[in-house]
């Protein structure tokens, strides 16, 4: 993928030699003296992928990496660390300071392309995402940003493909001080684990016994269940070779034998983290979307979902010659439990009243909040006398126990009418049959409440 | 990006070398050797891309690939159509049927690569976005996709970047029949144009005068407002190295010269439909967010938006020792417009109601339906006396004209009562503020209806 990276470094000379090089790759390049200047530039949103000196005078680039990382509106750019320094401790620094890699001059070309074109292909899967869920920032559901930026990366559950005893006890004794790790060493046992268990980040010898593991990489990356998990390569120092092919087809980072376990621990910490970013993302978008169709104060569904819904059952149950009813809920005298006892207490009723219509509906029942203290139920399948079973446990479940307000302290008793009503075979639509659930509710209320009505034989 | 290759052929030599070279680039491989079970693979979602023979019995390739485009469950994936017919009029049946590309046996591996790892990578882009989609068709938020599917990718803007007058006369002519074609010989000014313009696709020659074709691409495919814009490459026969750049990078589509019209027009609109179809999605999505904050009857922000909202309005206003004012609305005696004319008419009653608001509140009000009949006005930087005559001037346009209902039959006299409400300094919160103006209301209504009334002093 095309993308706009930024070259963070104070010596002219090696901007313009990066420079250089990207842009015959293809790359769109800005670049930045300092450190605060590169938070700027990140800041508005103009780069893809930072590549970040370490030695800078002023701020240096662990701090500026840092402060990328902590901020919900830059935490999700890529950060390459660039530097001289070649000590385990140094790129230990940048890998804590939540760098996705750390480059090492004089620069590998390749390495370099292949992780620059690896980065910013895995960002563009999840800009999308970012996009939408930046809009429910802006509606003021929730700031899934910030929450998404402030995860640890830490106690996850991780999937470890290893064949060598010796290594796969090294590797996962540094592992589970901060997480829990599964141990497989048969390729195949562990194509069946990753996408039966639930585990978040997968780390796969390419070394395994008569098995190319760079394979087994790619299948947990292409396979529906498993394609937006993490997956990490270790390798042996003279394989760089495949270690590139894996860049290139979505791997998410690797390791070179022997493995420093603290870089391990780093490594999976910025996978975990990044891939906890997405699924928090993911979750915020979904969440405000089903908003969309769930009543705030009960939780349970809302009109706009019963009427969509409702179409579609009614469709369906007329195709398939099956039954389908209703049951129009209405709690009796509501207006005077808001008038003796205030609006709150009315709207604890309210909720604990959906609660308990919950418990006796099953999964495939439509529950929506119609109106006010109106209630209906949708029955799939249910004929008239089974509707007519279920509107009476509801009704006397209601009745049996009082209703507890003012945070318990007080007991209220309710009851509910309700009107049943179930479709006839020259209905036009749903509507009709709600019109009739409508007037046998009426008729519950008007022959005194408390009652389950039918609709007229 | 790896993925599934489902590849469809009706001879098993062809399936098992296409199955070998697929496998050791890492691909994921599957098979079917008929039209039917390609079409059955396609729609359990088991494959990310379809490389299509076709010529098979029974069902041929052509309609194998008009089903998977037709039908919105599978009109995202890719196909590529693979055959040993040469006649530029088969290439055309191919793209007519809606294939993404056209390959001619004997295969090149390197053009056939850089095509499915092109489009796999694209599709891996857009995925998250249809993931999200279908969670608002099981929401019962509309169908985006069947919607989507259904475009013809007709009647584009398209911007034209060829400095040769000849070949830009020539592709205008083709494409004008069909859409709306800018021509641009400068790329300077075609980077302006598709970044300040509204293109919906751009076409780019590689061989402009004294600059690279490709860097443009490049740009337009990485910045921020152009990102999501279709790419396509006009290329001479003997540049194919520069075109496979092309599609590593990114770029959508491309032409060998000299251009076949007819096959400029098919991969155009396939382009365009593509690209409306994620505009489509992503619209849906959107939609779907905004429903959560929206109530369903008038338009108006809801409560859950307000209670947000407001609490950010209100820290805000005290952080920055501004004045924020609030209007707490209700129209008068609404039961009985309920009562006398229904419900229905009530509704239209509310909906005209909301209108009415909005044209006399600012873009940075906030304007939210509280409940019922009740609907509240946030006014930022707004002093109590300022507050106080927007109130008056509401009140006056909603008693001055009245409001139609019956499809505009009859008229009903509507009057509101309006309470103001403005942040004090020892305010602990919006909740206070809040109750000043229900307060207000209340005695706005109980001295008589049809007025303001501002907060206690």
């Amino acid at each position: 993928m095309s993308a706009r990276i930024l070259i963070v470094d104070d010596l002219f000379p090696n901007v313009k030699l990066l420079e250089t090089k990207l842009s015959l790759e293809y790359f769109d390049v800005l670049a930045a003296m300092n450190g605060p200047d590169a938070i700027s530039i990140c800041e508005k949103g103009l780069c893809d992928l930072v590549l970040l000196d370490v030695m800078m005078p002023g701020m240096d680039g662990f701090e500026v990496c840092r402060r990328l990382k902590r901020n919900p509106t830059t935490a999700h750019l890529p950060v390459v660390m660039v530097t001289a320094l070649d000590q385990p401790s140094d790129r230990l620094r940048g890998l804590d300071a939540g760098a996705d890699d750390f480059l090492t001059k004089p620069i590998d070309d390749t390495a370099l392309f292949a992780r620059v074109r690896n980065l910013v292909r895995l960002k563009a899967v999840t800009d999308e995402l970012r996009d939408r869920a930046l809009a429910s920032r802006e509606f003021g559901i929730g700031d899934p940003l910030a929450l998404a930026a402030a995860g640890d990366g830490q106690n996850a559950s991780i999937l470890l493909v290893e064949d060598r005893k010796n290594s796969a006890e090294r590797l996962s004794a540094a592992l589970n001080q901060h997480h829990r790790v599964t141990v497989v060493a048969d390729p195949h046992d562990a194509m069946v684990l990753a996408t039966e268990g639930d585990f978040e980040l997968t780390l796969v010898s390419l070394d395994l016994q008569g098995f190319d593991g760079l394979r087994l990489c790619s299948q947990v990356l292409s396979l529906d269940r498993t394609r937006t998990m993490p997956v990490m390569m270790i390798a042996e120092e003279n394989d760089k070779a495949r270690v590139i092919r894996g860049l290139e087809f979505g791997v998410h980072d690797y390791l070179m034998r022997p493995v420093d376990r603290n870089e391990l621990v780093a490594r999976v910490r910025t996978q975990v983290r990044r891939s906890r970013f997405s699924d928090t993302l993911r979750g915020a978008v979904q969440a405000s979307m089903e908003m969309a169709v769930t009543d705030g104060l009960t939780g349970l569904h809302n009109r706009r979902y019963l009427d969509s819904h409702l179409a579609v059952l009614f469709d369906d149950a007329a195709l398939r010659h099956r039954a389908v009813s209703m049951l129009m809920l209405d709690i009796d005298r509501f207006k005077s439990i808001n008038d003796t006892y205030g609006h709150e207490a009315g709207d604890e009723v309210l909720r604990a009243f959906a609660d308990r219509i919950r418990l006796h509906t099953r999964v495939v029942d439509i529950v929506a909040r119609y109106g006010g203290e109106e209630v209906v139920i949708i029955l799939p399948d249910a004929e008239p006398e089974a509707a007519h079973v279920i509107a009476e446990r509801i009704r006397e479940r209601i009745e049996a126990v009082p209703f507890l307000i003012d945070q318990e302290t007080r007991e209220i008793h309710v009851t509910v009418s309700i009107g049943v009503a179930c479709r006839h075979v020259d209905d036009k639509g749903p509507a009709d049959m709600l019109k009739r659930a409508d007037l046998a509710l009426y008729r519950a209320k008007s022959s005194g409440r408390n009652r389950v009505e039918a609709e007229a034989a």
